[in-house]
This record gives C-alpha cells, structure tokens and sequence, in this order.
C-alpha cells in the first residue's frame, strides 16, 4: 500500500456529492422505519457472527473467526435467524437492517452493483404467501421513495437526478416467459429498457426458497429489478420449513447436512414456522435513488470487489 | 452441543416478553432517527471489516479474517470511519447504527452489561466541544425515551416496568472527586442510587480521547450512567487529531505505531478534522428502557459472554 491510497481516500472523501447522497439515504431510511413501525413489525438488531449462515447460491471465498474451539461465519445473510426470530408466538412481522459479509470472488471485479459488504433492509412474515411481501415492498419502496422525491428536491437537483416517481403495482413477469422471449440476458436486457421497477417470479436458487408444490420444478420466489439499468434490488421468497422438505431440497444441492444440525432439529420438530420474506439492499437502493453508475459511489469507504482499500 | 441447547434456544423463543421489548425498541429507534434528521445529521451504513479497529482500553481475544493478503478486524467500534467521515467539507454530523464485535475474556463471563456482539447508536459532530455532545446526547435520549414511555404503554405494563420520566439537564460529575468520595467502585454505587441519568467526565484511556491542554492528566472524556443500578449507558469525547499529540498519546500506551500508519498520516496532513461523539449501546439502552435483569433479556438471539449459542 503507497500514499497513493490515501490520495484516492482523501479524494473520494472530499467529493461533493456525498452529502447529498446520504441526506436523501437519511431520510429515506428514516420514511423506511416509520412505515415499519405503521405497519406492525418489530426491528431486530443484527446478528453478525453465528455458527451458520446462507450458503448462498453462488461461491464466495471464506468468512470465518473462531471463539475458543467455535468456529463462527460471518453473516453473508440473516435468513436463518429471520425464520428462528418468528418461533415466538406473538412476533408475526419483522425486519433488521442487517449487514452482510460476502468476499465475493474476482469474477465480480467489474460489477457496478456489488460489495463486500453492504446492508440489507431484511423482511420477514409469519403464516403469509410470497404475493403479500410482494405488496409489502411495492408499498415500502413506492411509498418511500416517492416521499424521499418530495422531500429531498435540492439534494436531487444538486446530483443532477431526475427521479421519476414510483406508480405501483409493478408488472410481474416469470423468468421462465423471459428466457423464451429474450434469452439468458433478460434481466440485465429488461432492467435498461424499463421506466418502471419490475418484479421476475420462479428462479431455482437456495434450498430454502420454497417450491411449488404444484408446479414442481417451479418456485415460490422473485426479484425486483430497478429500470434505467440499475439492475437487481431485492430478492424474495416463501421459505420452505417442512424438515423433509428441506432435506428433499438440500440433497438436491448436494449440501453437507451437519452444518445445518440444529436447524434442522427446530424443523423436524415442526417448529419452524411457515415465513415469506425478502432482503433490499441499501446501498443498490440508494445508487438508483442518487442515480449513480456505480454502487462505490454512494459509500463513504470504498467496499467493491476490487478496491485495496486503506480504512 | 447436545439437544438441551436446543430446548434452551427453543425456550428464550417462546418467552412472552420478547414482543413487548422488541415494539418498544422499534418505536425508541424510529424516534431517533426522526430526531437524528430533525437535527442535520446524516446517517452512514456501517463498515465491518477494515485495517483497522478500536483498540478498545480493555484486552478481548482477536476477531480478524483474511481477505486475500489483507488482515481485517472485525469492528469494535467505529471510531476511526467517524472520525474520517467527517473529513468531507459539507459533512458535519453524522450517525451510524454500527454493530460491534468484541470477544470478551472470560473475566466478563458474569455480566449482565456485555455481550459479544452489539449496536451502537454512533455519533460524531466537527468542529464541536465535548459539551455540545452532552447537550446533544441528554435532548436525544430524554426525547426519544419519554416519548416511547407514552406510546408504548401497554409494552410498560405487560412487562410491569414502571419508567420514570427523564428531566434533563442530568447531572455532571467528575471522577476524580467520586473516586476521592465513593472510592473505586463509584460507577456501580452511584447507579443503584441514583433515580435519573448522570455523567461523569474524565477518565484515561483510549489515546484518542482529548487530553485537556490546561490541565494534562485530565481528559475531555464522560460517560453516561443510567439509574437504578443499570450501568453504563454510553462512552463519549473530545478526540485528539493534531498529529504530534496522538503520537504522544499512542506512545504512552505502548501502541505499535504502524497498525495505524495510514490514520497517522492523514493526521500528519492536518486532513483529520477537530470531533467529538459518543455511541450509545442500543441493548443497554433496550434493556434500562424494559428494567431486564441482564442485557442478554432483551436480544432473541443469546450473545451473553459465557452462552454456547448454537444460532
């Protein structure tokens, strides 16, 4: 590492445009919490180090301590501790704003659209379908959003962003019609050719995203996608929690089952209870918000793949 | 790890009071947010990983990963990035909700105050004295408190916690004369008596806490202490940015000076601004607020200093 980093530090920090972006990120996060607290849910504080966490489904390089003979992962996402955190009889809505750890691999180097590490704004529901969190987060976002627009004018006008405002409900594609209609790109494709956000149900990802039990092979899950070419915002889905279920699916993903022990233990006991939920990422959600081309952008302390950063 | 964990887990989950604590912790932190935006600060994600850390003023066992050859510390405390976010001309107030990771040794194993993993509610303001801070702080939490104490109401009662209301200005003490008064263990004699919040300034320890340059030996430092026997509450300060001064300071703690090289040279730049903050423990604040026996009473997810959490 040479003084150059800290030229590159210094730089970034002394950019103009970061107080604007993180006074629209202030309020927007703020408009966030009070829609929560409307609507019922209660803020859990994150969890950051845990015997397990998401697998995730695609690889990312180790993130571990050890505490005495406890070998802890860093927390890649809280959706374990979102299922468990729902036992409780009298807790049916929750929501953490969660950070998360993922050394994601070089491949990624160029993508304008990830960290390593970010926050979430973490969601999840008791006894509900994937169609409710669906409506949730139009809502929240919409809702948000269109208030943050309204009320953050001067630091929209400073960044030069024209944001247009949020009409829900956001159409709702399935990516199996995608992939016919526009190839393996479609997401990417129909992200910069959209005005509005959009949801793509039905992706076969982690065990833990239900399948139809109608459709198998189908699944119970979605992203929302940004358009102007912000890409993925969110992802959600219905969670499987019947223990043989989640063996089913584990297996088919050639998963170690040792590791989830105990989790899987809640669920033979048939105590995991039937949850929906998704995750927004701040951080995404603030680059389209400001309308910058790169998610580094928007933070104060540089986390892409690539940057060798000092602090 | 045997099945009993699991009964243990099981058993915290199904507790009747865990909903109560979490509304009140939901509405306390929405208002603090409010607050946070009514007066001008803007709020940062939080960073969890980075070259370096607090050095705490108490030893903890090491929390670090490697990231190809890069060693980082997991955050115990965000004070450098507070200090840093603040180099930004426009930036002068910032917030963050910042989970921290501290392995405590096993001598903490019996209190009801530490967890090994927690938020904190972290400020930071430029070019202000420790005063400003204490003003800040006391507005900020009688607020947000008394506030919560008339909306949640029904949580009070269901917990049968009777939550006096706060009546700033808290009095200011100096440890020096409680020390010379109520001998060393002034903190924990004076919480159980006391009936409201109170500070006592000036304490040595970490080597970024402000001297006083008219009177060296004593420090631009305070923490808040809650009533009732509660404890500690929050840390906060003046901190130190002239160049030759925190050398001086780093020196007389035996520090190893290069760990911090980068943060030394921006200081020897003059680039690190004049600061002082606080961070307030979000589950200590949660637990004074609900009147819980110990801190690990109002987190679903046990992170107390001896527990064996299999989540």
């Amino acid at each position: 590492m040479t003084t150059e980093s800290i030229d590159e530090t210094l730089e970034k920090l002394e950019t103009t445009e970061i107080y604007s972006i993180h006074r629209i990120q202030t309020f927007l996060l703020k408009e966030m919490h009070n829609f929560m607290y409307e609507h019922n849910f209660v803020q859990l504080m994150p969890i950051l180090i845990s015997p397990i966490t998401d697998p995730l489904n695609h690889q990312v390089r180790p993130a571990t301590i050890h505490h005495y003979d406890k070998k802890l992962h860093l927390t890649a996402s809280m959706i374990f501790h979102k299922q468990l955190s729902l036992i409780p009889n009298d807790i049916n809505n929750i929501y953490i704003v969660s950070p998360n750890i993922r050394l994601e691999l070089p491949e990624l180097r160029n993508s304008k659209n990830h960290l390593l590490e970010f926050s979430q704004f973490d969601i999840e529901i008791k006894d509900k379908d994937m169609w409710e969190i669906i409506s949730l987060v139009e809502n929240l976002l919409s809702t948000s959003i269109n208030r943050t627009r309204e009320a953050c004018k001067n630091e929209f006008r400073h960044l030069g962003r024209e944001l247009p405002e949020l009409k829900p409900p956001f159409p709702i594609y399935s990516s199996d019609e995608l992939l016919v209609k526009h190839g393996t790109t479609f997401e990417s494709e129909m992200s910069r050719k959209s005005t509005t956000p959009f949801f793509i149900t039905n992706f076969k990802r982690e065990f833990y995203d239900k399948e139809d039990q109608v459709n198998p092979g189908t699944y119970r899950n979605f992203d929302l996608i940004y358009p102007e070419g912000f890409g993925e915002a969110l992802s959600g889905a219905e969670r499987e929690y019947d223990y043989d279920r989640i063996i089913k699916r584990m297996n088919e993903l050639n998963m170690n089952l040792d590791t989830f022990n105990h989790y899987l233990e809640i669920s033979r006991r048939k105590k995991l209870p039937r949850t929906a939920g998704c995750g927004i990422g701040i951080q995404r959600l603030v680059r389209y918000l400001c309308g910058r081309e790169k998610i580094s952008d928007v933070c104060i302390f540089n986390r892409s793949i690539d940057s060798d950063f000092i602090f």
